[in-house]
């Protein structure tokens, strides 16, 4: 029996994961500051946009109007999407104070409140027949009540599983962490992908690895990429960066 | 005298342990996210089933509605066994919440509390007369409280044990932690497998290594190990992930 | 579209963001002791003089009278633009306290007080039509309370950008740390610009990276740079600090 | 003036320390999981009974049942010397509860109550006249309260010294540490030994090195060890485990 | 315009400042144990007092007595300054207990009270002139009540340079810390000048290096030193003491 | 003026600090267990009864009756000089209980009470008028209140140095601990003297090294010893432990 795969879109990335994402899957995008994982996100969500699927964005870092600005950027306008109720973007960053604020409609009024989110992205969701979904970032969430992370997490996987949605959950490290995230979070996700951003001889290099994915085989290689105003592309070529984890550590 | 052994059914699995688990034995299996714990776990009880000894899963870590799925993805279909009597799946993750955890037999209504979870499972395995047990994951139990981790292990081993079975206690580590799970859960355990998923030249490579197992001689080396979609396959040669504990810590 | 630019005029920077910081851009600036942080700030404040743009410098490291003696040591005159209402100094150092801070036009009282240093920012950009603004430093704002960083950040940058400022936030860290200031505000700014002086075969050497800046390409090369008594010069050559994140830590 | 000493008969380790154990001395006894504290424990009190030396085992880990059973694996059967009063199983782990326990003669009903373990090993080792005792393991004792640990072992030293005892104490650490249980532990005891399991080129290697011993010299190498059958044995070749103390720290 | 300077006197010293340290300048002298802090702020001191600059020294961490007869060891007699009123020792030692102290002249009755230190100095430097102040150390002063580092030292800061002092504060590491005394403090001081005592092949070197000075350029390079019964001197060579913090950190 | 010394008589030692301890010092002794600490210190008080110089033994860390015998094993019998007069055992161990405790003349009644603790030490150095004074350990006294470590020390300096003592206080640091007990610690002594025990190619390997000595030059390399039944010796040649302190921490 086959799986059912979302594709992303992004050149090269479905290749790295057998084509496309197990339908369904909960995946942690893990990376540390400037790796591009909202780039990831949004270019995931645009790409489900004109395949005809459906997306919701949890807006946690960022106003919901840079948002948008910066999807356009890349030549990726939701506004036409969201017009035909095929795009939803969850307001968990205003709080809804501000004129641009009342101009949106999933906002999560106290967006310490996990329950009240959780429900605003439910109907969301519904409403306009989600099958992706992007939360930017799940960090955000518990960043300072650490020992919530992992019922964050499997509440988030239960609610967007169940709804039958494709999930990507930002996940933020510090510049220097290797991990993911903390073990509560990294074994509750059905998948882990990390964007590292790592200086090499004098010079910035982008990569890519896919450390787990559930219902799926995937390459077990790093791979290298490149940010260009397209969005994140030509993930094919293997970079060495030096046997991070069984060396380093 | 010759010890009874479990025989685990994994490729190449056994021959490490010199022929299978000895009987009885409480097993801690420890790895970090992506390692194939929970494969590890499936695969040790349903190979148990078709060699006619019952089994019980308690899950702690999934929905069980997914994990039969996951199983079933590998070719190990529990449902027939579940019918005659022959596997539980001991739910400790709805808390009876849901219409599908309406349909299970064994559910531990507050996961949290650890006697009741020890309750249903005493009974799991009395009734079905499990010779197999697998905990997916203690990690879970004491994640918010480390300071109970060994007195939980010490009381899974006393009822587990005492009911005759043999049993593997799934241990989450993050991704960069060498240890097993902390001190008083690593010397509590009868025995100590370690899935290991590292990056080597940027690449992903799994191995496997027994540091310990009471009761019987084991192989000293570290073995590599494959994915498929049959479960976890041919751990026979050495795979060299240069002087791990010795050297780099 | 073309986006608009902000021309630091350090020699040589704005040729590694490819024609300088976005317009409305919060970018970190990271550095230990003596990496010349407080320097590029002037001097990216007094560029902006020089070309009409008027700036504001958020004082909470120095006394404001040593600070403009400071910026006079490079030949960065302020006064000037002080008296044409083109420049301003925040004073969130004094307290209001001395013969000297009584002449300062723009007091923050309660420098603990973040909403009224809010306020006081709020009223000298306005009043002055600031494009710039420094802060030096942000550490001091969160130092003895970390868990309130990120959202500090978050309204600092809410403020500056909603006013249409393109600004420069100073990050302390230790000599000895490789991050730039944790993951919460190293993942809130939208640029994270690294100063570095590390000691080289007995030597200490200078050197700038560019770790992110959202809204354009940049060199992703460390390059090194010298301090003379004009400030900042020369970022040019690239200067091999051997692989410094990826493998040592 | 010789100094008396006690022959553990573990063959190959009495050279090490010069012909034995000085008597009265407490050793601390540490390493990581699976590197075979246990074992050593139980020959050492084993190879006093078989030359008369009666012998004390408190059993903090280990259901005595199962202690009693793991030691004949090796040939070592102490019931016989339990009926003569040769031999004591201090029970510190059942608290009295269970069948089995009920059979045993010295039970710790509180193991938490430091006092009472303390009294009933006194009354142990004076009603057999105990001249080697081990405690396994002491890690136990304090794992939830590290700040008494000094002072309880200080405890057990004036104890079981007093009463002319030879001890052998274990201390577990976890797999990663390389320290031997804390230094208000380590400069406590009179002796160290320090059992080791440690992956070398993708294989386990057992090595054992004395670190302290009053009232002797001893050897100042380091010697591999196997453990079969019969227990551990020929400590007697020296294996480079490459500077581990001196220059990985 | 040229910044006036103050010449330290010491032998090679004042080259690598490009000829002194710049007035006013609050300077961090950092240092593990026996690096020759102490010494080095007694000589800066003694070498004002001869050029006819009166100096305070601060003393927390040795009784007033002691740290004259320790001056007088090289030859630093400060007692016919003392009687001229050109030198004074600000007692923060003895808190008035004892005969001797009954002697002092500056007396802090309360250590603890920063406040009474402050004015006690405020005093003392007003009485004699002084254009020289060492306080040893300032860790003293807030080791434990590490939150308050910064703005103590940002206080002394304000209190001396407004009084027209050059200052040295004494900052003591720990022999295994790399900074100089926290962020907080390092990036408080205009200038940073570290004190190294290192064993490289067995034997212990002394190096100084110029971390950072306000307002003037200076060496970039490690230099080594001696310390004879004339105090420090020739810091000329350079020594390398191998990428101390670019590569091992 | 040359300074007054006092000779501790170990083979070799005098020489490394130029003819032996200046007068009224108060050193630190730091090492970790196993490395002769205890043993340097009675080596030290015997040679000087021998020398007819009064000294006084604080025990922290073991029975007095134990210390007699550990250092008559050494040829230093202390007994006679204690009727004599010259010798004084401080027992801060037993608390006064037990039959032997009785027989002590000096006795802490309440060991942690540590200003009883400094009463009864003076008495025991006016009593016989001690020139040389040995704790053992200081680290027993602040185990659980490190923040008092500091002000401990400075008192024992206080009332040692000015009674005329010169003194060794123990320090004991973990196995792993590269330190000499902390920074409060490190700097409040007049000399850090430190025995090492390093594992170098599967053998252990004694060092000292005079790390500072307040009042004289010293050796700045590192010296190899051994234990013998005479106690230490010969600390010679240079042993090289490859740059412990520059390069590996």
């Amino acid at each position: 029996m086959a799986i059912d795969r979302v594709l992303t879109g992004i050149p090269g990335f479905d290749e790295i994961v057998n084509g496309g994402i197990p339908k369904r899957n909960v995946v942690l995008l893990s990376g540390g500051p400037g790796t591009g994982k909202s780039i990831f996100g949004y270019q995931y969500l645009y790409n489900g946009l004109i395949r005809n699927q459906p997306g919701v964005l949890v807006a946690l870092e960022e106003h919901p109007v840079q948002i948008r600005l910066s999807m356009s950027q890349f030549g990726w306008d939701v506004s036409s999407y969201e017009e035909k109720g095929k795009f939803a973007l969850v307001d968990a960053f205003t709080a809804g104070i501000g004129e641009a604020a009342k101009r949106e409609k999933y906002v999560v009024k106290a967006p310490d409140d996990f329950q009240m989110l959780i429900d605003v992205l439910r109907t969301a969701v519904k409403d306009i027949g989600a099958e992706r979904v992007v939360v930017d970032s799940v960090t955000t969430l518990y960043i300072t009540k650490p020992t919530l992370a992992r019922s964050m997490i499997l509440q988030l996987k239960k609610v967007l599983s169940g709804l039958g949605c494709t999930s990507i959950l930002v996940s933020q490290v510090s510049v220097t962490e290797r991990g993911f995230g903390g073990p509560g979070v990294e074994h509750a996700a059905d998948g882990i992908i990390r964007l590292d951003l790592d200086e090499i001889n004098g010079e910035l290099k982008r990569s890519i690895i896919v450390w787990k994915m559930r219902g799926t085989s995937h390459s077990m290689k790093r791979h290298s990429f490149q940010i260009t105003d397209k969005g994140l592309i030509k993930p094919k070529e293997i970079v060495m960066v030096s046997r991070r984890i069984s060396e380093n550590e």
